[in-house]
């Protein structure tokens, strides 16, 4: 263990004086808070892309980062030692799980087959470094959008060669996530759009998309993978549209074809607002949809049309997203991915602690805020009261489907003019105001 | 007939050499274009709360617009005059359509009996006026979003008496459009959303606005109106949220509750660009799902950030929807509605023509050139063939379901890495100007 | 006093346990924090437009407030019975200042002499209700968008007449706030600037507006005002474009026209990030060029593209807006007026007291955290750091001037590659959590 | 030369109804539209950096181009072999016109000196291959925003040691634009600006930037280089903010530094839409403030939040571009450079072609229809009569600064409520359209 110096052991708890910046202010993963530990509530997972083969370019820019395991000439090495890394960065965060795109992990190689050869011999390293650690597989998934083939798309590129192509990617993803006890495989589209319509198909592309998870929904069922499949979200960027673009495209995507009983959904706060919602927004509809699966802990910046994939720092959306899951009841299989990325000019090892610390310390306190709004019960009550209406038999009967217009007409000749309540926008914000500040 | 000095009969087609503002350039009613003649492509309506109602007011601003039938004290004597000048208008403008809000052609009384009385009385006025003019109703509605009694939502207010209200108000709304012959109903759920996720269910307004639609679904059959309901997407504004955000949304919405054989979507520019899609691609999600019922015709500016509600004058725009329409063979119950305002600064009422006219050459433009792209075959003929692929054995296999990943794989085995084709936006840009320019 | 029973006396300070939401939980006006008490920090001002004035319509519906000081049917017994209101308000809520346009307090005449009579007498009656209560006036101005008149502009309208119109309507606007004692004047534009370019002679219009500024800085001193001169940027709404669209080009519009030493900023928000920009970039920007005047209050939603106007209640958002404050002195005739509305759902007088203590509340908290930043003193150390080789001969020679492209070229050859140090974004962002959560 | 075989000798014009998609069907050369040829009009330059270094890689994925002179294994071979390849595709499509990054046209050698070694050298090519060709150099320019010295700017660095860098390459970028006749240098400012303003001193990273404009200038007179300085506007990407955001901000810029007499601006489409305003309104800014220098011509899409750089072939922009150029009496310097890159899907060489046609034949009809639009007079005298008032002795006295605020009131008491004339913004968009359709 050697790639990072700068923290030498691991780090730790120190409580909210704490002025050392390489230890948690806020996030004990002991800790009980509503009947479970801290650990449990968020399943934190590092994104092996962004965290160790991310290099800081951008559209303007080379890389800039320095990565001491990014310097051998030999490819396969280079995996290994990168690999080798991440295990010793998971360790000393703290983190009990971990992400990856095949091609993350193994380089491509000079043909599919030398591709597979590659990625199987680091799910050997990864078992082992796996086993050594503790650390665990939160989700696998395969790399669709970087290499030139999927140019125009992988499962709904106008060629079905690329499209065997990249079914067979994902064969080997799935295989490997499996080896590796993965309890979930993540679908991101980023190339299933397009950038133009006037050359494009979309309903056969969004039936070859289908196609290919169902295929992935029969092959884990023959090879007894019992992790759970996520799509996610994202409306644009890299292409001008993907077929994904939200949660409701997403879940009008998964009834159109049947799929709604084999995928959940992998939510990202950055994805949310360049699809024009808030994170809340997302995570609720998934929710009451019955198919939020995992998250992508991120942020984006709202005033930027791009994704920043920023770390989560700020609080208000922190405790957001806990008040969400808390009403769910926490993850199953899914858990805090930060698939977020350091700044550019952040280009040294220690800045990747920082940024881990500082979202981790974030969700803690957005935890502890969202677990005492909820206790306090006044929020709630609140929500409730101005509903109670619905409770009424009339309500009841409405929401049942034994009430017609002409019933609503005589209920209307009836009562009146109906009253009106407030919503006290100003007053909750002050309310949970009261539990931020 | 004289709320229109400026136009002494009626507006003429007088060719593209024209200079006379007051004619139109390429609007030829019975020009026939594709085996139809315009006035049957188009079907356009005048939509009567912007043009007969709407004062140009704005949120620093009261009313600018000089409105002669805008001026009586007794406002039933008001409504009647307002009727007037709209048939006056339409004729005059040679539509063949209209469309209205229920609160547009008669005002609120001071119960819901006078209001429904109110209504009574106008629907008489117009039946009469469509009986002496040869004007017909493309659909009705009833406005769910102005009064003070709808500031928390209509069909999802958390009041069911708020729920009732807007009921009974859909009741007689669709009474109305039936005694008009109209061909079609829209809901349009300006209020049905949120303002903030923090004090709402939203499950369960969804769920109630999906109670309201069934009955009304229910109503029409019982009352033999065979008329065709839509459902308008738009993201926001007035509220922060609403549900019918995008075609997606919708769809996923229609879907879940059942809705899908009951409605159609009535989409518009300026609410498709709200939600960061292209109207083309709200139309092509519509008509591949088999649910693009009706079209609001007008355009955002891209730049702003609210709703607009310009006049459609870009040929580029009317050429992709007239692409759309025409592949999908036309409207059956719907048609282009004008939702679209005079400009504040445009208050006289000769602006209304200026208006109509340039939206209507705009529309006459592009299904020319749409129908002359068509025609040539080219651009078809590129998309077939970058598609060709997926007719051989492989590709019809895949689409039917009866290939695996394992296939895949072994496809991918023997044929190595796949050819890629360009996709050739710029050559297909520069092919449609072919046609444009 | 009797428009506010909710508020027996006066809103309380009662600590951060307190659950009683209408008491301030950290807006403590005689803390003394950073050698000055939170009431001068702050020198908060109710805005009366939005507070007073404010209907709750938005372009979907018309108003939904309960006033009950906006009964009366005679126009100037609302605006005196609004006057008492108000000054009730600032009382009940412990706020030293007020703002005001002239149409706010006194209805437009039937002729412009009526409309000056009008002002005369509610300026009368607002003298007495200051001496009575001890509220100030922070600045005036003049309503120069709402009326039909000012459609196409006011200083910068295409007539000559209408720009003498609003130049007379400001001379007594100006009059009125001298009168009240105001410590400022504010010009907003919101008409100034256009719809379309195709119809606009820009520069022209620039120079008009220009010439009135002129005018009333000549005005100004021939009468002995000594209040400070403020322009509002703000980018678009209610026209497509307003000159002041932004910090810069107000900046830029002052140095042509020759108006910097008469004019400072009053920044909003909401205005900023319509401009795409952060409050912060804004005020920094304006507090570097030596013009920051005064603040409007407020935030904006940014996933939405119009001005909403809420009020402030994000402590990263005050806590920012204080650190630039905090390190340029602070206010000298500026201050926080709340340009912030209730939301249209919270129609009842009570949220008007829930808006403004939870904005109180929320700059309260956001100046002990920057106080406490700045205390601390390892942020600025930090940046201090990062700049330190501009301290050294060469950086103070190349900031001087004394260096030409030669000499830097010498420099290069003698050092060579430059070191590169991480920005640090991550370790700065949970610096300033540390103080935050 | 070979490396376009796809076009053996050169680009004709075929007129309108040519069906071949490697002809320009509008852009005549030396076709004269109001008195100048199309050539002179356009002065069109291609820009090397997308057009022969752009490789299609994207934030997700790697580069797709297939680009014969691209092969080489030696750089410097590689840096020959693309020159030639440059010039070929120059003289086949018929530009005058190139511009360049000193890093586009010669690799970035391991030191400095190296560096500028390796530019000596293909300015040396490049000098031949215009003599060759009589292509002539529109301008040069420096990359300051690849390499990673650059992470955190290049003039406005913290590290005085960066600044000096940046300055040594300007004086050999300057020196190369000398050597090969530019008739322009442009800065282009894409990390001049910061990530975070909390690490950030604004102000004196302003300083820092003027102070290289400074030397500049003067290293530009003891050269002898007589070409135009350019200052490029772009509001972000890749940092959160560029200081030279806008049109405005950098008039307030060059104001502030006393450099108005030193730059123009170059003024680029999708930098204008990612700060929220259109292109004619940056163009009017610049035109009217008198230092519109060039422009960088290509489109951006207004529903995507970064830089796309496609190929401009909207003439409704084409129009409106021309229409602002020909009331400037056209360019005088600067030119039409296509800063535009194909999409990502478009990887083929023929592909350029077509993109660059495509731009040439939509400015082409734009010009003859701005042409058009101001020799038919109807839209110039509209907006003159609109103004007209202001030719009146009351207006003319209000702008020559003789009228004071008394003076309007007493305008006001005699003339009373002025009248209001429509802006006429549908007439205009018809009438423009009555010129495009």
């Amino acid at each position: 263990m050697a790639y990072f110096p700068e923290v030498a052991d691991k780090i730790r708890f120190e409580g909210k004086s704490s002025k050392n910046p390489l230890a948690f202010r806020h996030y004990d993963p002991d800790k009980v808070v509503g009947g479970k530990t801290m650990r449990d509530h968020f399943r934190f997972a590092v994104s092996y892309w962004h965290t160790f083969k991310g290099t800081g370019a951008d559209p303007f820019g080379v890389g800039t980062t320095s990565r001491p395991w990014d310097v051998s000439t030999d490819p396969m090495q280079r995996a290994h030692d990168t690999m080798d890394a991440a295990f010793e960065f998971f360790t000393k965060l703290g983190v009990d799980f971990w992400c990856f795109h095949d091609r993350d992990i193994a380089p491509e190689g000079a043909t599919f087959k030398e591709s597979c050869d590659n990625l199987d011999n680091l799910v050997s390293h990864a078992e082992q470094q796996q086993k050594a650690t503790g650390v665990k597989l939160l989700w696998g998934t395969a790399c669709l959008f970087n290499h030139p083939r999927y140019q125009a798309g992988a499962a709904t590129n106008p060629s079905p060669d690329v499209f065997a192509y990249a079914a067979a990617q994902v064969k080997h993803a799935i295989d490997a996530t499996h080896r590796l006890g993965g309890q979930g495989y993540t679908f991101w589209g980023g190339r299933e759009g397009y950038d133009t319509l006037k050359n494009t198909k979309m309903q056969q592309e969004r039936e070859q998309f289908a196609r290919l998870l169902h295929m992935a929904v029969d092959y884990k069922k023959r090879i007894g993978f019992t992790g759970q499949f996520y799509i996610e979200p994202k409306p644009m960027e890299p292409t001008k549209h993907q077929y994904d673009s939200d949660t409701e495209a997403c879940l009008n995507f998964l009834r159109e074809f049947d799929l709604m009983d084999h995928l959940k959904l992998n939510l990202e706060t950055n994805h949310a607002t360049l699809a024009g919602h808030t994170m809340q927004h997302e995570i609720r509809a998934a929710r009451e949809a019955g198919v939020l699966g995992s998250i992508d802990a991120n942020t984006g910046d709202e005033l930027i049309g791009w994704d920043t994939d920023q770390f989560p720092t700020n609080v208000y959306l922190t405790t957001e997203i806990m008040l969400e899951l808390l009403q769910m009841g926490g993850f199953t299989t899914g858990g805090l991915n930060f698939d977020a990325k350091v700044r550019r000019q952040s280009h040294e090892t220690v800045d990747l602690f920082y940024a881990h610390i500082g979202g981790m310390d974030a969700f803690a306190r957005g935890l502890e805020i969202a677990q005492a709004i909820l206790d306090d019960g006044r929020l709630m009550q609140m929500v409730e009261e101005r509903y109670a209406g619905w409770k009424g038999d009339f309500g009841q009967k409405v929401l049942q489907g034994v009430k017609s217009l002409e019933d609503c007409e005589d209920h209307v000749l009836r009562h009146g003019e109906p009253a009106r309540a407030s919503g006290r926008q100003e007053r909750i914000e002050n309310l949970i105001n009261e539990f931020v500040l």
